[in-house]
C-alpha cells in the first residue's frame, strides 16, 4: 500500500521519498485531494489519456513542471507544510500540460515550459497574499494566469507555434451544430473528468475517478455528478456538439462540484443544492469566458471553475449562507493541508 | 401616505408587508435611496417607460428578479438589516431588466432570468467581502458582472437569441455622426435618467425624478445635474448622435453624481466640484468601456458609474481629499442602511 | 550643485522652490529614484529625445501634467511627505507623455491632458488604498489605467484623433520579420531606456542613464542590464524587428530590473537572479499584453512592468523568497519616501 503507514514513515525519514510524496500529492491536489496514491493514479490516468489521445509529449510536460514547480517553492523557502501537502505542485503540473498541449513541438516550447513552471510557483505565492486577505484559497488560478501569459505571449514570437483549438475570431451568436443527448453522452461525461488535465479520454477519466475513490468517496461522487450536470446543462442550453463531445463542458463543473460540495463545505443536503447552483453558474461563466477569449484565440482553461468557486466561497466570511454545514473560515486552508485532509 | 408611520408600523407587524417594503426599498436603492415610496414611483416609471418604449416584457423581468433576489438573500441568511433596506433587491432588479432587454423572448431567457436573479445575490454577498476590505460599497457591480456573464454566455448557446445594441466588431475611431446641441437635448437628458433602468423614455425619467424628490431633493438635483453634465460633455467631445439621443451618455453620470454629490459625501461646494470631476471621469470611462466591449458585442451597463465612483471613494480611507464635508469611512455603509438614510 | 545642502535648505525655506523640488523628484520617481538632480537630467533627456524623435509637443505634455498632478495632490491634501518625495508627480508626468504622444494635435487633446493629469492623482490615491492592503506600492499603474481610459475613450469621440502605433486588429501568430542580433542592437538597448518615457531616442537614453548614475549606481547598472536582457530575450524568442529597433522590448524590463534588483529588494547575488527571472516574466507578460490589446488598438504602456513586479513583490509578505537580502515589508514604502532614499 502506497498510502499506508510504511510509506509515510519512509517519507519522513528519506528526503528523496519526501519529495516524491510531495509531488504525488501535488498531482492529487488538482482535484483538491491530499493523498499520494490518488496522485499516482491521476498521473497514470494522464499518461494513459495522453497516449490514448495522441499527445504523449504532455506526459513529459506534466512531470517536468510538477518537479520544477515544487523545487522552486523549496528554493524560495515557501511554507514547508504547504510544500509537503503538494500545494506548490498542482498548478505547475497543469501549466506543464497546457504548454505542451497548446504549443507546437519546437525548442522554445521547452524553454516556455521551464519559465512557466517556475513562474507558476511565484504566482502561487503572490496570489496567496491577495486571496488570503479575503479568506479564500487561490485554487488553480496561478496555472490559468501563467498559461494565458505564455500562450498569448507566443503570438508575438516567430520561434513559437500555437496549437490552440481556435484561431482568434470575433464571437458569433449561436452554436453551429447544437449537441443532442445520445448514446455517446456517457463517454463525454468521463472525458469531462479527464479534461481537468486537458486530456480528452474516457479511459483517463475512469482511472482518475478511481484515484478519487481511494481518498474520498464524496469527492468521487461530486466529481461524477459535476461532470453529468455540466454536460447536461450544456446540452440543454444548446451548446455546440464538438465541445460537448470532447468533454469540454464537464471539467470546470467537476472541479466546482468537488470544491463546493465535498471539500470546502461539509457535505449535506443544503450543501449539495448550493454546489448545484455553483455548477449552473460555472456553466454560464464558462460560456461567457469562451466568448471573451474568442478574439484572442486562447482557451478558458479552468478559469470558470475558479471564478464560480470564488463567488460561492466569498460569502462565507461576512454572512452565513449555509451556516449549519460549513467549516470555520480558518479551516479553508487547513482543509488543503496535510493534517486537514482525510488521509495524512 | 405609503412612507408614513402607519406603513412602517404595518411592515413591522406583518412579514408579508415587510417583504413588500424591502422590495420597494430595493427599487429605490438603484438610485441609492432608502424609501419605499421612491421605490414605488420608480417601479411605476419603469412600467411606463417599458410600455412607452415598446418593451413590456421588462416589467415582468424587473419584478420577478427583484422578488427572487430578495428571497435568495433571506434563504442564504444575509444580514437582516441590509435585506430590509433593499440592499439585496436593487442589483437583481437591474439583472432582470438586462436579461429581458438584451435576450430575445425564448424559454431559455426565462431560465436565465431565474439563474441571474439568484446569482446576483450570491455575487452581491461575495463582492461585499472583497470591497469591505477597502471600505467601499459594491454599488451595482453585482448586476453588471452577472448580466455580462449571462449575455456573453448566451453567444455559445443555440437556444438563446441576443438582442444586443451592436454585433461584435473591432472598434473604429471617431463617431460616424456626431451629436449637436438642439431642441431635443432636454428630452435626451430625461431619457438619461430612465436609462439607469435600461429604459429609453423621457416620461419614465420624469416619474423617476419625482421619486427622488419625495425622498431627497439633493439626490434629485444631483441626478438632474449629472444627466445634463454627462450629455453636454458627450456632445462637446463629439459623441455619436444616436447614443446621445437615447440618453446613453446620461445614466452613468446620473448615478455618479448622486453617489458622490448627495449620498456618500455630504453635499457642499467642494463636494459638488469633486462630484463634477467624477462625472467627467465617468464619461471618459464610459467611452473607454464602449471601446473595450465592442469586439464582444455587449453593452457597458453601469460599469462606468461603478468604476468612476470607486476611484473617487477609495481615496477617503488613507487621505483626506474633501475632509471638511465627508462622512467618516464607517458611515459609508450606514448611509446605505435603514437608519442611515433620510427616512426610515 | 542642485542636490547639495544649499538647494535643500532653499527648498525648506521657499514654498515655490519646495514645489519645484517636488516636481523634479516626481520626474526621478518614474525610475524609482528620489533625487531632484536625477529628475532634472531626466527632464533634459525627455526634451532632447522629444526633439530628436520629432515630437516636441511631448515636452509640454510632460511638464503640464507633472505640475497639475502634483498640484491636485496638494489640493486633495494628500500625505505631505509623499508629495514632497515626488510620489504624486511621476504617474501624471507619464500620462502627459502618453496623451501628447498617442492623440493628435487638436483642442480636445489638451482638454484630455488636463483631465488626465487630475484623474491620475485621484487614481493614485485610490490605488494606494487597494495595494496597501497587500503591502505593495502602486508603481506606474495609475498612469497606465488613466491613459488607457483616455485613449480607449478617444475612439468614441469625433473631436479626437488617435495616433496609436497600430489600428485595432485580431492578433496573428508569429512576427512578420523577426529581429536579428546586429550592429544596431546597442542603440536599440539605449532607446529601450528612453522608451520608459515613450520616447524613441538613444541620446535620451544616455542622458537618463546619467541621471540614474548621479543618484544610485546600482539602479543605473540594473537599468542597463534590464534593457540588455529584455532586448536579447525578445530577439532570442523571435520578436518583430520593428519593435526591437524602437527599444520597445527594453523599457518594461528596465523598470522591473531597477525595482526588483536595486530598490525594493537589497542588491545581492540572489536578488540579481530573482530580478533576472522577473525580467524574463516581464518579457512574456509584455508579449501577452500586446496580444490582448491588439483588438483594441492601444499600447501596453508600462503595464507589463507593473504586473510582473507586483507578482514578484507580493510573495514577500507571507513567505521568505529571498529572506537574507530583502527589506522588511514596512520598508517598501519608506524606500519610496524622502528619508528612505539614498539622498534626501
Amino acid at each position: 500500500m502506497v498510502d499506508g503507514n510504511p510509506w509515510r514513515r519512509l517519507a519522513e525519514r528519506h528526503r528523496g521519498v519526501e519529495f516524491v510524496d510531495a509531488c504525488l500529492r501535488g498531482a492529487a491536489q488538482v482535484m483538491l485531494q491530499n493523498n499520494p496514491l490518488t496522485g499516482l493514479l491521476i498521473l497514470i490516468g494522464i499518461a494513459a489519456g495522453a497516449i490514448h489521445s495522441g499527445h504523449p509529449r504532455v506526459i513529459v510536460g506534466v512531470l517536468v513542471a510538477l518537479v520544477l514547480g515544487t523545487l522552486t517553492a523549496i528554493l524560495l523557502r515557501a511554507d514547508g507544510r504547504s510544500v509537503r501537502a503538494g500545494l506548490f505542485g498542482f498548478s505547475p503540473l497543469l501549466t506543464g500540460a497546457g504548454v505542451t498541449t497548446f504549443l507546437g513541438n519546437r525548442p522554445l516550447t521547452w524553454v516556455f515550459l521551464v519559465i512557466g513552471a517556475v513562474a507558476t510557483t511565484v504566482v502561487t505565492l503572490a496570489l496567496t497574499t491577495v486571496v488570503n486577505s479575503w479568506g479564500i484559497p487561490g485554487l488553480t488560478f496561478p496555472f490559468v494566469l501563467t498559461t494565458w501569459f505564455l500562450l498569448l505571449g507566443a503570438y508575438q514570437f516567430a520561434r513559437a507555434t500555437l496549437a490552440v483549438p481556435a484561431a482568434p475570431a470575433l464571437p458569433v451568436a449561436g452554436a453551429p451544430d447544437p449537441a443532442r443527448l445520445g448514446g455517446e453522452t456517457g463517454l463525454d461525461v468521463l472525458a469531462g473528468v479527464s479534461q481537468v488535465f486537458l486530456v480528452d479520454s474516457w479511459v483517463a477519466g475512469l482511472i482518475i475517478l478511481l484515484g478519487l475513490i481511494v481518498n474520498s468517496r464524496w469527492s468521487a461522487l461530486f466529481a461524477a455528478g459535476g461532470a453529468v450536470a455540466g454536460t447536461l446543462l450544456a446540452i440543454g442550453f444548446g451548446a455546440g456538439a464538438d465541445a460537448v463531445g470532447q468533454g469540454l463542458w464537464g471539467f470546470n463543473a467537476v472541479l466546482t462540484a468537488i470544491a463546493l460540495g465535498a471539500v470546502l463545505y461539509r457535505p449535506s443536503g443544503p450543501t449539495a443544492i448550493y454546489a448545484l447552483i455553483g455548477v449552473v453558474v460555472t456553466v454560464v461563466v464558462q460560456a461567457a469566458s469562451t466568448t471573451v477569449l474568442a478574439p484572442l484565440g486562447v482557451p478558458t482553461l479552468t478559469a470558470p471553475f475558479v471564478i464560480a468557486t470564488w463567488l460561492f466561497l466569498l460569502p462565507k466570511r461576512n454572512f452565513a449562507p449555509v451556516p449549519q454545514h460549513e467549516r470555520h473560515v480558518d479551516g479553508l486552508f487547513a482543509a488543503l493541508r496535510p493534517d486537514g485532509g482525510r488521509t495524512g
